[in-house]
């Protein structure tokens, strides 16, 4: 996809949409804008995409007395998103919520109010939130190895190469929007970690140099921009993702799923920030028992996600593996964590895991 | 204080302790360890230090037949740490508490054992987790701007120089473990910030740059590696450390205090994990009133926090500032984020807030 022209072009589109408004005020028409419905409903999992995507439903906002002041804030917020663009600044959607107290009347009372406008605005212009300048609260998502990441200085203009395998113990801090990056890397493929302690301990042993891969670290579910980063990484790159987290439902269903396809509830953005190229590594039920893993009861919490999800998410509902993945942890009644290989030595998933694995990934999960 | 020395010396400690048992069992006697007592009644809030420290008391572990299972546990896991600093290596929490199921009936039943019996023996040589190989599961702070960082490589020990203005809009990701990093700086402060998307708009307009500083991001409630980075740092680069978080209860007390003086219930380790040189430079009170910043209403939890704190904090009880600042937001009844500046522009913090802060450190909060 062409995500930097998208950055380029956001400006264009906000003009185009500000224009046909403005057209229709002159001649005494009522301004309306259509919006994709945002809503479980219309979303289907496109296999070939590999991605949650919309059905094309949309809803129309016609300018009336009752639509009036939304409509004008989804003007304001354009115009704010246009500015942001063009100045190449950002805001945060609190940031965003705070500037819109000098709107007047305008102004949104609570910041539901404007993240769900601001949702409405990705829609209508097909692009992400990070493509219209504003950015989340929270970032995350580490990366240490065979990777150099491209990006500019914004006072000199240099270009600035950062290169991953030169941060020791520490690590390449993936900043919040991602979209103006470029990749240089001859890695065989990118292993995304789910907790931060094992992240160490593969960085501590610079795993990445005996593999030639790029660690990514998700530190619990993945962060927007940790999520395009990867994606964009391995589009850009071609290069295979592999991801290793825990053997529970919670790591299957909340992390490994949101990495591929998407969450659910924003069907929208699922283009920008799921990695279809993602294929589940471990830990698999089947290595509980090969490895002889320590385990933990499920609790029934563990229960429900995973019952939950073969009966609802459309993803399981296609791939047979992950069906039998879930009924076998479910019928094995035990969950285990990547962490408990340490019980056959701290640096087994190193020499003996890890090597087990990728020499199969025929067998990775889908 | 010597962080490196203290490394090199806990194989030392460890084997001095391990042989004084040893002698008493071949005598015949019956060996005993001492821990110093860790529970608020054996904790003062010590000024000079400037940090939470412990009164002296102490506790005696004798081997006798109740206690030969935890006396056995934490021969084992000194034993474990020296293997771990002696090869190195590390092992978190967790990975800890899945080697011991090894250990026969010695083992772990649940992970709150094996962190209780970490930190007795934290408290028994006076040193960190980390100085132990040990390290918490959670990473956390972000850094960017004047700073060179001192690193090694494991496997070639060739030193490596970690240019943090070199970023781009990136940054430097701490690691769990900071004891071996060295530090070259010229900056004139330290930036510490609550949020992380603050942090990114000052990393976005290179604020360091401008101002000569080091950016830190402690995206919430300070991880203890953030903590003991910037405390290293500030210590040997004699730099002095601004705080920049919400104005609301939780961020004076629970982030603020917490990077300042440390936690109450971990009185041991205050002393490498806190930054007692932290200043506060908002956002106050004052800056409420002075900045015209739009607030929400105190929840009862805001305003419980801020009773205990008047009442039972050694760190408030001391401060006359505190107590001002803690009863002047009761009085309002309102608090303010620091991400309300945008109220004004978006910029209006670098441009104008900071700055005029800046120009007086010493109406910066103690």
């Amino acid at each position: 996809m062409a995500s930097k022209s998208a950055v380029k072009n956001t400006p264009k589109l906000i003009r185009e949409e500000a224009r046909s408004i403005e057209k229709k005020i002159l001649t005494r028409g009522k301004p309306a804008m259509r919006f994709p419905l945002r809503a479980l409903a219309n979303v289907k999992y496109s296999v070939q995409k590999g991605h949650f995507e919309m059905k094309g439903k949309t809803k129309e906002r016609t300018l009336t007395v009752n639509t009036v002041k939304t409509f004008a804030q989804t003007l304001r917020l354009m115009s704010l998103s246009k500015d942001l663009v063009e100045q190449d600044d950002i805001a945060s959607k609190r940031e965003a919520y705070y500037v819109s107290k000098n709107w007047g009347e305008a102004r949104f009372l609570e910041q539901p109010e404007s993240d769900t406008v601001m949702e409405d605005l990705e829609a209508l212009f097909a692009v992400n939130r990070e493509q219209l300048g504003f950015i989340p609260e929270e970032k995350g998502g580490d990366i240490a190895g065979q990777l150099v990441v491209v990006d500019r200085d914004r006072d000199t203009g240099k270009t600035l190469k950062i290169d991953c395998t030169k941060f020791g113990s520490g690590a390449y801090s993936i900043p919040i929007s991602v979209e103006h990056l470029k990749f240089e890397t001859k890695a065989d493929f990118i292993l995304v970690i789910e907790t931060s302690a094992m992240f160490q301990r593969l960085v501590k042993h610079n795993y990445w140099r005996s593999t030639n891969c790029i660690l990514a670290s998700m530190g619990g579910v993945p962060t927007r921009a940790c999520r395009r980063f990867i994606r964009r990484l391995a589009d850009e790159r071609k290069i295979p993702v592999y991801v290793f987290v825990d053997g529970d439902p919670y790591g299957f269903m909340n992390i490994y799923r949101t990495l591929k396809v998407g969450s659910g509830n924003a069907a929208h953005l699922n283009e920008y920030f799921c990695v279809p190229q993602a294929r589940f590594l471990g830990v698999t039920p089947e290595d509980i028992t090969r490895y002889k893993l320590p385990t933990h009861p499920l609790t029934d919490i563990d229960i429900k996600r995973a019952k939950d999800a073969l009966k609802n998410d459309p993803f399981v509902l296609h791939h047979k593996p992950w069906q039998r993945a879930l009924n076998e942890l479910i019928r094995m009644g035990v969950r285990a964590e990547q962490q408990a290989l340490a019980t056959h030595g701290l640096n087994y998933v190193i020499e003996t895991y890890l090597p087990e694995k990728l020499a199969h990934p025929e067998r990775f999960l889908p």
